[in-house]
């Protein structure tokens, strides 16, 4: 069997006035250093300009991206009606972020390009322009024809990928949301993206408990009796390799982590510590449930350090090797 | 000012059949390499000889711990009316547990030894016994004639330092349970548990948000503005050097580890997760607010591996020499 050479990533820039722009210049920088794969930016190439001197190669067509990234940056432009600030953002700068949004999905929904990954946005610039998804994942979704209620978070390091079954809520709404049939959900979710994005063909998933060690067999609390476990029973029963619930504190040292591909963890906080904890520049948001690869560094705009050349680069640079491995994955399973 | 040297250490070998004994000689057989100083063991000798062909040396006061210390593992006899297997806990044992624990911490309390560090116990064997307290710690708190409303538990590994304001309750209660008053009185005795035990003389703590991204401004959640913050900036207003709200994912990495002595958090997973996720193998839980400098291993009795020589002893040494490092700092300051 013969496979073509991968398409090239498509990397919308984000909020001009953020650091999007900034880490993915030093990105193409360090191309060789950060052993990265062919991409195209997508945004308006004065963003890149007012923070970063190196060479751009402006392109019409993502196929032009394979031969320009070794003479430049290759970026598709958005012209924005006006020229941000670093640090400053702006009505213009949002609707240009969300309009290189947009065509970086297009164009992995075509399969001009092999994978999607996304500069940060600025949500209160988007509201202010109209925008009614709680964040870029959702509307990712939605231009894929997926409803956001079946697509999961994952933070995926090093050595350790987590998925919380709940997100942005305050956690005293935690214990209500969670149900059995939204645990399974995303348990499944999660077991066919570790199948299809990262190549594991029977994956190993861990379900943590939502009380202090697991709830101690219910004397701190009944969520692991009536709630967790019987998920965990039913997605054993469809012959997944689901384990759990698992005390939270004990599950994320060295040896522990060798045991499972992913966790799948009860709320927010008990995801993301331990993955930011353990990987904090290289840890990578990744949407699993999408008919395409979407990636995403897991910083914000960072507006207050914009245009000072402070950006870390790593956790881009992460982005797009993650992306890039995943879409290879896809490719070589289809 | 000359100083006198330092007592040894007292070290309850907790429920004879655990692990107890075993990781306890295992510290002897390795006293140099884990670089640790003279201490006395406490308990039923024959739990240690069932587990540990090395030398005993049975004393009957402390003061024959450090010329004891070169010859064999110092102990300090507690007779059991019956011999234990390990793997196999009994009523005895636990007498005998509870008997060692109560000697270890008079002689803490008299000046005899340095500090107590306890071995593991079966809270289900105590309780068969009429233990009432939730554990070693509320014990010890009695003994020492402190309220254990007013001690804390801090988790304290090489780089970072946690401490729990609700411990072994249902996640569902927490909320409800966080009162300004206190995170206030948590802080207050953690901030001086860090001077008096660590040599801080100007500790910083970190305080930890509730909810995910800390509430974001209200958006996620309100006890941030309610509760955690007035706590915090009446801390403040004492004159300690009390950060927060943090958001509690980002507050674990290495570079915003640097920027406080101790993390004061909000429930009993989101202080362990950071900690056992970096440290596994050399986090120390050891009890502030307390007259005498007490530290445990932070594992249980595991009775499933005893006597198989698996168990590993440096969650052991790192509780022997914080509780040196404690005592030292304590006696340089008196």
């Amino acid at each position: 069997m013969s496979r073509s050479p991968l398409s090239p990533l498509a990397v919308s820039l984000g909020d001009p006035a953020g650091i999007g722009p900034e880490v993915i210049a030093k990105c193409w920088d360090n191309r060789d250093r950060f052993e990265l794969p062919p991409f195209v930016a997508i945004g308006d190439p004065r963003s890149v300009r007012a923070v970063w001197d190196g060479e751009i190669a402006t392109i019409d067509d993502p196929r032009e991206a394979d031969s320009a990234f070794d003479v430049g940056l290759p970026l598709i432009q958005i012209p924005s009606p006006e020229e941000d600030r670093p640090g400053h953002p702006s009505v213009a700068g949002a609707h240009c972020s969300l309009d290189a949004l947009e065509i970086a999905v297009g164009l992995a929904r075509s399969g001009s390009a092999s994978a999607v990954v996304t500069g940060p946005v600025s949500k209160e610039q988007l509201y202010s322009i109209g925008f009614r998804h709680p964040g870029q994942t959702e509307f990712v979704a939605e231009r894929c024809g997926i409803a956001s209620a079946n697509v999961v978070m994952m933070l995926a390091g090093a050595t350790l990928r987590t998925v919380p079954v709940t997100t942005h809520i305050p956690l005293r709404d935690v214990p209500d949301e969670l149900t059995a049939a939204l645990i399974e959900s995303r348990g499944r979710t999660t077991l066919r993206g570790l199948q299809r994005n990262f190549g594991i063909a029977e994956p190993r998933l861990a379900i943590t408990g939502l009380n202090p060690h697991a709830g101690e067999g219910g004397l701190l609390g009944q969520a692991e009796i009536e709630v967790i476990a019987p998920a965990i029973a039913a997605l054993r029963a469809e012959g997944w390799r689901v384990t759990g619930p698992h005390p939270a504190d004990t599950l994320f040292h060295e040896t522990a982590r060798a045991r499972f591909d992913a966790a799948l963890c009860m709320y927010h906080d008990q995801a993301l510590i331990p993955v930011k904890a353990l990987h904090f520049t290289d840890a990578v948001n990744i949407t699993l449930g999408l008919p395409i690869v979407r990636t995403a560094p897991d910083h914000g705009t960072a507006f207050d350090i914009a245009g000072q050349d402070k950006a870390d680069p790593r956790p881009m640079a992460a982005a797009l090797r993650l992306a890039a491995e995943c879409a290879a994955n896809r490719s070589a399973a289809a």
